[in-house]
């Protein structure tokens, strides 16, 4: 049962966070196309956290799938993620208004980095509890995916101060790497049952 | 499960962008009766809203009640739905805030319009990965409503540059002509069962 | 199950509400205690407004746990006293940002009344669903709360004009009536177990 | 069925509590590293109530998992600690933007004050309704953490008054002492089951 409140808690702040998000997009003053123009970034940078905070939602339901037993690790790591990803609107909303400016698109991917780097402990925790022979375990494997993201995060960041574009595009790349839903976790779940 | 918890996030998320909708109506700074002026209109819209958003949750409940199994694409499809309901708080505000002037009319119609068809999209992907013969392809049958309405959206958009009042009564009729939960379903429910 | 989604439902939008009326409490400009003069009256407001959703959300609870099926008039019962529900936020941030002026406070008044007569129409909804011999017609009975209330309303709602502190009394008054959770169902329900 | 609609209830309003508060932390206009400096309290008093939150979480869970039926006493203790808990918003966004100033900062350990009464108060009424012999009874034993926070509140509410840091220290002290998760019911629990 505490799998399940556990589950029903971060659905919950996750859902909120994707919503309020919207708050971000500020209802403009006049009434003509032309006053649209300054919300379309913020527009743009809302669609790309819609996407990401998707991908989360959809990668936590299938790791929580895995986990038996919540431990007080599990609760604070999940936590931790809720988190940094909490943060999000926040970034998006500065990244927006600024017109995609050096120093909001690289604080947009340190908070992406750093709700990966939570992502990766919770998982980390969750094998942990559950031994490396879990499901988890063997469904992620080598995690390719997990370790490239912060590397290019990284990057993303660095590169924001050279190029406008370069830390967008990696943006919407990662996005897209993982838009893919962890079917690895699923797939060793049939095997498991057959 | 699975299919527990997208209902679960749907519910929050729908839950969340009906309520903060009101976050929209600003409180006047004036404390008489001719203050609230400026606030019918905004208040207007947000009926106009909460009712087509009401009329979204009752029958994405009742879809979601035909599904047995939960793929990638329909969670996606899903998303994909709930991101055009998300902007709803922002249209309805702006259409408000400037006494439904054409530009923001026709705006809300086009998310009216988006939201139709992601919600036809994953009314196709249920359909698709629950066979042709399933209960939902059944109950829906020629889906003469899912398919007026987007036409009607359309005349609606175009109409506001004409017209201020043809647009918005367009879509009370579409609420109106939507407000009849969908029987459909529930009465091949009850054939099957009996 | 249906009946859980419908409650899942209710119970997500009145925690919302309830936790967004908050927003309504402006943080200050200034830093000493006299700064928060005219946050009180905004407080207050919350504080009764708060106590007003409790008692919803508690006989909310009760009148549903008589509910056996859920027809399409129930669920649209429901969010029509969601709707006036919703609204309390507002009503709530004019009548403290205005101290407790006229207008606001027979607004509020207004927005309280329309709250009542919808959980009237739910309940008799309910009522002629289940029929006059369910548990929910045997323990409302003479419902003398349900009666007075509108009425205290009514009164509150006239009388801001002429002095302002009934209409705040009554409010007050009529909370502490409907404070005393709805043990009439709960009575009956343990009749009818033993 | 009733305690899993209190849960589910408390659990959305804090995931809201806990989501909301970071509308507090507003866009700065500016794009520039410097820009993010008025945005650093504000910050920080997040992080400070995001944990506070996250225990109150943690720990209402555990309480709640003690409980066999609840009663209207326990509804309303319930909201009431839910009540002070909706307010660590306000006063979080007003010690932030006031760069921790010693009237927001001893407020901010008012309402922490009157949410560890509101919890004990909450606490109490359940081992009454459950008995003296309960498991909650048992696990409390004599409650060192729930009776020394208050005191620590206290001190550090008079303290603010005389020097900045030292009630800042005690809050992130009692942070602390209790971010170590309430292990004694878990205990009592498990004893129980062998």
């Amino acid at each position: 049962m505490r799998k399940e409140r556990l589950e029903a808690f971060s659905d919950g702040v996750l859902a909120i966070i994707i919503t309020i998000m919207v708050l971000e997009i500020k209802v403009p003053q006049g009434y003509n196309l032309s006053d649209l123009k300054p919300v379309a970034p913020v527009f743009l940078s809302y669609v790309l956290s819609f996407i990401y905070l998707g991908i989360y939602w959809n990668n936590h339901h299938h790791m929580m799938h895995t986990v038996k037993h919540v431990t007080g690790n599990i609760l604070w790591a999940n936590l931790h993620l809720l988190f940094w990803l909490s943060l999000i609107p926040f970034v998006t909303g500065w990244m927006g208004e600024n017109q995609f400016k050096p120093v909001p698109v690289s604080l947009y991917g340190v908070i992406l980095l750093m709700a990966a780097i939570a992502y990766y402990v919770l998982q980390t925790v969750i094998i942990k509890t559950h031994g490396s022979d879990s499901i988890l375990a063997r469904a992620i494997g080598k995690d390719l995916k997990g370790k490239i993201s912060p590397i290019l995060y990284l990057i993303a960041i660095c590169s924001s101060w050279i190029n406008d574009w370069i830390a967008g595009s990696i943006y919407i790349l990662v996005a897209l790497i993982w838009l893919v839903p962890d079917r690895r976790i699923e797939i060793i779940f049939h095997k498991e049952e057959s």
